[in-house]
């Protein structure tokens, strides 16, 4: 970043993190893993940050998931030594992965027999590795009951150094669901099919767990029978998407993106700030009527969000441009040379688009 | 980038330039632009490379379009002199816009009176201004009848530092045309409302000028009566959005992003790969049927990405995780650790995702 501009961050868009708010969310679902008995392993795709995960280790946290090789590396760099990378493993990246193995305490995923065939010829250090099993997200993972498949990826695994330690899954369909009753039947569903498979497996392997992840789930249900770990990732920030899924409330959302508004168009009740898809990415929901929202603005007074004014959201973005429509009284006073604030639909990938902020 | 992964780039989501193809989009459009004796001031959002800028430069190109301050002050200290930044005035951009103003030859834009009255009271050097103009595609500009709005700028803008260079508009509407008449239709709306404009103050204002920009108009378009200048951006690569509008056939795409084949599921004819939102954006096309294209699979063949064999896309995309659609015999015999080139639906929001990449 040019030094010339950090005087005033604001004048372009910004991430801003809530601290208080974001040691609250860690701290709520560290307390609700403690009550529950259950592994926390918190996903660290979302906040990508040495600094938030610090946060982590003052709650006592010291085994982490993350989303690729890559993050593994970054992470491992910062001193976290206890890693899952939960994405099935790519065979290209094998070597490296063997280099982690003998640096840290890595778990891997396969979901494909390939895959663990592949890792046990190479790997030089022990690892783990979990089963990804698709619960109904149809995104990764062998079907529950495809046991052919299951067998032929722990007989491929047939290394000394390769240990397999349970089921994973991601019921990322929670995402999509209609009710809070939906989310805690799919994570009920999820948790029975993982259980079911550890009972049938554990006699053999023992000390094998079920791993389960998703915010929605982890968030709101209270039951957690027969699931050993969780790693939920979003929930460190929240967003629009969890909160129209009913997973936090607008005061736990702990990450906003503050944008100039630039021009101001009274005769289409919508105005121009600079703050676009390279700054939020192009992830939106779908308004009752079929439009679009790309983001909820709301006031940034005194280096604080507030809550929002009326229903002014993003209806459309493009690289640099975002366009909110002014439905608020106070959206409508808003002046070229203005702040606000943006509440990302999804955290994650706005906070990834400012990790390397160059734009 | 790790020094250890640079022996094979592939082994993760990579972008790939194919040099002789983007070198031809340049020529072509520049040969365009010449033969139609236009000003042709490419938009370098899009590849934001130096390297890219410099086959401009070898095509005779020294004056360039981008759309922030910031891409400013890349490409000036690239040696770039010539510089619109086709973004209206961010007001809290004012001292940097000024001290850039004292480097280079700069335009900006203004389509509010506070931008011009803002950039007026602090100009320590020349600058240029155009008026953006709303041709319908109402993102941001005034409206072309708002000669009340237009009056005003031009009055705000009263500085002897501050010289009006005429009227600009993007006509992102053809993004959304159903036809290659209704783009030539929309370019001719457009040329006709710069040209009336500019009639109406130019013998107030000698010599300024029309400036048109966007890709779908400027690829199909061969009448441009009453513009003088095109900023085209995309065009340097094209993509799966444009070949879809017609603006270019498979072979003009310079862009695509390959990525590693991680499992295969045949019993739902679907594939992972190594490639998500962080890689392509969430940049979609809507199939007939409603359902969402997130980018094309192609296979990817010592060193080149070959033509599409069927209709293989990506179905749905999350951070890190593509799932294609095997439909074509070639996808469906496809093993994990296999490549694949993605061609992308928005290219200037892939390349931007990679501008730093760390993911």
């Amino acid at each position: 970043m040019d030094p010339n501009r950090i005087d005033d961050p604001f004048s372009f868009p910004t991430i801003l993190i809530n601290e208080q708010i974001c040691r609250q969310n860690i701290h709520q679902m560290a307390e609700k893993a403690r009550t529950k008995q259950l592994i926390f392993r918190p996903h660290f795709k979302t906040h990508q940050s040495v600094e938030v995960g610090g946060w982590f280790r003052e709650e006592g946290i010291d085994a982490i998931t993350v989303s690729s090789v890559k993050m593994a590396d970054f992470f491992s760099k910062a001193g976290w030594k206890d890693i899952t990378i939960a994405f099935p493993v790519n065979m290209r990246e094998i070597e490296e992965i063997s280099r982690h193995a003998g640096k840290i305490k890595l778990n891997v995923l396969f979901d494909v027999p390939e895959q663990a065939e592949a890792l046990a010829l190479k790997l030089g250090s022990p690892a783990g590795y979990f089963i990804k099993i698709d619960v109904g997200y149809h995104r990764a993972g062998v079907l529950p009951d495809d046991f052919k498949t299951i067998d032929a990826i722990i007989s491929s695994a047939g290394s000394e150094l390769l240990h397999f330690r349970g089921f994973l899954t991601h019921a990322g369909q929670t995402y999509t669901a209609k009710s809070k009753d939906e989310i805690i039947k799919i994570h009920g569903n999820a948790s029975e099919i993982l259980y079911r498979l550890k009972q049938k497996y554990i006699q053999k392997y023992p000390g094998i767990i079920a791993s389960t992840g998703d915010t929605p789930s982890c968030s709101l249900a209270e039951d957690f029978t027969g699931i050993d770990e969780i790693r939920p990732g979003n929930f460190v920030f929240y967003d629009l998407m969890q909160l129209k899924l009913g997973s936090c409330g607008f005061s736990q959302i702990a990450a906003a993106v503050i944008c100039p508004v630039v021009s101001v168009y009274p005769d289409r009740n919508e105005a121009l700030i600079f703050g676009g898809a390279v700054h939020l990415s192009k992830e939106s929901l779908t308004n009752p009527d079929g439009s679009k929202n790309y983001g909820l603005i709301v006031p940034f007074v005194d280096g604080y969000w507030q809550s929002p004014k009326g229903n002014d959201y993003l209806v459309s973005l493009s690289q640099e441009h975002g366009i909110f429509r002014t439905s608020s009284q106070w959206a409508r006073s808003l002046k070229p040379g203005d702040q606000v604030a943006v509440i990302p639909v999804h955290s994650c990938l706005a906070a990834n688009l400012f990790r390397n902020a160059d734009c």
